[in-house]
């Protein structure tokens, strides 16, 4: 089998959430939206259930409905685009609630949708979701006067602590809502390590529950096994990969592993990432290409029949940072290839 | 509905494939792996059988089990990774052909499946995959009286025409397979271009067929819309997404959009960038987050439901560049949350 493994611990899943919520001042929900970050909608959320969640967050209400169909009646869905054109239907059909963003998007759901559950966003500073201030201001009163499920915005530089946007944007939610008497919801996973001041009523941790960064001390979750395919032997001055980029200088031993760009590894993916057996990590070389990665195994002094690129000493943010980016990427591009095998050993 | 919508053109991909096979000196295969580039197997492999090809290449033996699901049992599937261990019953029951990359794999075929149909990968230089020209020479009377289907190769710089790994490469195949009375297969797209010395019995076009770079003068295959969520205007100061990292100059509207690194949209994606209201192309403003963008539509004298990221002015090549990369690891990344809706006009 020349299909690589993505080993996603459920388990792990379940302890990072609980954790979060236990920091947290009040409830804790859950989110998991694009495909709960790569990970498996479905496996996740109900591991995620199965540990208490009834709260979950998407972006969309097609991913609402994805969830739904998951999860059963009993949990609340909450999507962050709010009520689109077209969305009307789901959303009574699957039971979602929209946190809606607009004016424009607020007149759609009274008409269309008037008994059903809404949420507010609003826009504390990010200028990305959420109704400005001004326009809170405007509809402030009628919106109370539906009742919605939840007041909420978001932060734009919680992963900061030291940042202050994050200060002003508490400030500029507490403003909002003063003497609203309306569930509340301000922090996500950086927001909940800001402190219990950001908690409000109803955290959204999301990175935090799959065990990146910013959240500490959590439990890694994603392991990724890819099969060798074959060795060589290589002289000196021979080339590996697309466009001879990467020349041997002395005799090396060349893996090539079965995944590539199509499975999520970024082909900027660079120099200080590794593949693993054992303890000892072997580096890329050459272009990574679609479906192939050639690995310098010449510190080995096995056969492996196959190397790790995640694993407790290469974790998800190591081997983002190694190409240039966060986490949340990594996970989201994993590909669909892999062999998803989910582990969750009992508590 | 706040799902971004992905056009596919199979006319397209079929007239693309068509010009490939046109300019091939004899026959042309169809290489249709990691999900035919990321724009749907079935749909795209279909259509190219509709339109003649009767070979098609994949990376795995998975791969090829699920395009023979989708084709039938007539065309010849060859997949690149070889007989694995695990492989053998894919093999057998889904009729595929293991391009045998190692006398490692010609054992286990040979054990395994004497009567299944096999190819043979001869490394050229690439270093990347098949037998190297040593191991060929110990085992060729051998594999040459079994029968092998196919003997091909790789180019490793066939996207840079004047590079001298070309020729090299050309040569040692030349030595390699001079005086063998089987069928072979050098070319991808790249080395069709090449010229006919290059094409031998049959070629492998894959990235022209979807449309992207080495091909010239094909046709565009992929076209996205994003919805737009909402639209705001913001003061000089403000800033818009994660980090504050991009602040306004002067008074904005800003346009968030429904779409983001979950769908492929690189969060490296920089600058260049633009998303399209007819001519009018509106740049990205702030980071890319995971399910949205911010874009600075100032410009435009309306307020649009959709904007376009790729059509006839900003093609998969050139968001690529933006990003970066190539308009193959574009492709391969689109995310799975798309509306895919595949046109296929009367010929």
């Amino acid at each position: 089998m020349a299909t690589a493994t993505a080993t996603i611990d459920l388990n792990a899943i379940r302890q990072n959430w609980q954790k979060l919520r236990s920091m947290s001042s009040n409830d804790a929900a859950a989110v998991v939206k694009a495909n709960a970050y790569g990970l498996g909608l479905k496996q996740v959320a109900n591991a995620l259930y199965a540990e208490g969640a009834r709260i979950f967050f998407v972006a969309t209400a097609e991913e609402g409905a994805e969830l739904r169909s998951s999860l059963g009646k009993i949990p609340e869905i909450y999507f962050f685009s709010g009520h689109m054109v077209g969305d009307t239907e789901l959303i009574r059909n699957y039971n979602l609630i929209p946190l809606i963003n607009s004016v424009d998007q607020l007149s759609r759901h009274s008409e269309l949708l008037k008994e059903k559950k809404f949420g507010v966003q609003l826009d504390t500073g990010m200028n990305r979701l959420g109704m400005e201030p001004k326009e809170w201001e405007n509809v402030k009163e009628l919106v109370l006067s539906l009742n919605p499920a939840l007041i909420m915005s978001h932060l734009a530089c919680a992963d900061e602590p030291g940042h202050k946007m994050n200060a002003n944007q508490l400030n500029t939610f507490r403003t909002l809502t003063d003497n609203v008497n309306i569930k509340k919801s301000l922090a996500a996973t950086g927001g909940i390590l800001l402190g219990p001041e950001y908690h409000f009523d109803l955290t959204r941790p999301g990175i935090g529950i799959y065990g990146c960064s910013p959240m500490r001390n959590c439990l890694p979750v994603l392991k990724i096994d890819i099969p060798v395919i074959q060795i060589r032997e290589i002289k000196s001055g021979e080339t590996v990969g697309y466009g001879n980029t990467w020349t041997a200088a002395s005799k090396k031993r060349i893996a090539t592993i079965s995944a590539g760009y199509a499975d999520g590894i970024f082909r900027v993916t660079g120099q200080k990432t590794r593949l693993y057996f054992e303890e000892t990590g072997c580096p890329i070389v050459g272009r990574i290409s679609m479906d192939l990665i050639g690995v310098d195994i010449t510190g080995l002094n096995v056969e492996p029949n196959k190397l790790e690129l995640i694993n407790s000493k290469q974790t998800v943010d190591k081997i983002a940072e190694g190409a240039g980016t966060i986490g949340y990427e990594f996970l989201t591009s994993l590909g669909h290839r892999y062999n998803r095998n989910y582990t969750s050993v009992a508590k």
